[in-house]
């Protein structure tokens, strides 16, 4: 993978997924690819050109978990800045709140994901930008002093816009 | 200019500003490249990689108006689908609204449009697109009815993020 042909390469604009089901836990993946690599994160990715936002974040959290949502309401827009082993990296995540009451086979695997996990907030170690996501949906509670110093422990920007 | 080259081949991350001055007029441009080229629009572009979007929207008000515009505060988000003659294109723009008190010179001549424009909304013929933003900024107040049968029109896929 080259910078010139890197997703990477420019502002990438993609969709997020918090997931929950009856019992409060959330569907997390452990992501293979891109700048937070080796990390639990939300399910999501790009969008499509064409697809629209909404779309997008059902495909994508059907591809990586295999959970089929159908509530999904969007909550927030983050923008993400910080450098990996291509250069600089920028993103546009529109994110997204809904609930299943389904349980991730065993055996399931997701697309591009090493791992995927319904847990607990607390009970995975989290990526440092889980932190404001969760607390944003209302599905954690991080202070905003732990939320500022595990993003600066990752040398990240991040910045929230709030969906009505 | 290729598809496999241009900015519009993947999802286009962007800002776009509304400058309203103390008389209630805003600034528009009369855009010569994209989608909408042709047409009055909100001055605005895509974000480079690692620069912040408020940093971004001031820079593009800046380089089509040359308008110094310090108060921005983001509105909404408008995810923008349709098709043109590179093929699809889809943008998601992040608007900002501010105020300027400075009057746009006679001479100016702006990076990449053709025009610069201090009116009255109604005092120039607007892009579909306006409409909604002008509106949702309480700018304007055109009636749901106009603002989908001016997008339907021009076969526009429009939708609205609202940010606190």
């Amino acid at each position: 993978v080259t910078v010139a042909q890197s997703k990477f390469a420019r502002v990438l604009a993609g969709v997020l997924g918090i997931v929950v089901d009856h019992g409060g836990r959330v569907a997390f993946v452990h992501q293979q690819r891109g700048p937070y690599a080796g990390n639990w994160l939300l399910p999501g990715g790009a969008i499509e050109i064409g697809e629209p936002a909404d779309v997008a974040v059902r495909r994508e959290v059907a591809e990586e978990t295999g959970l089929e949502v159908t509530d999904f309401r969007p909550f927030a827009l983050y923008e993400l800045r910080g450098t990996w082993f291509e250069g600089p990296y920028h993103l546009l995540m529109l994110a997204f709140r809904g609930t299943t009451s389904d349980v991730i086979a065993e055996a399931w695997v997701g697309d591009n994901v090493a791992d995927v996990r319904q847990a607990q907030v607390g009970d995975l170690p989290l990526h440092s930008t889980d932190l404001m996501i969760l607390s944003d949906a209302g599905v954690a509670s991080f202070s905003d002093s732990a939320i500022t110093s595990a993003l600066a422990a990752d040398e990240i920007d991040m910045r929230a816009f709030t969906i009505e």
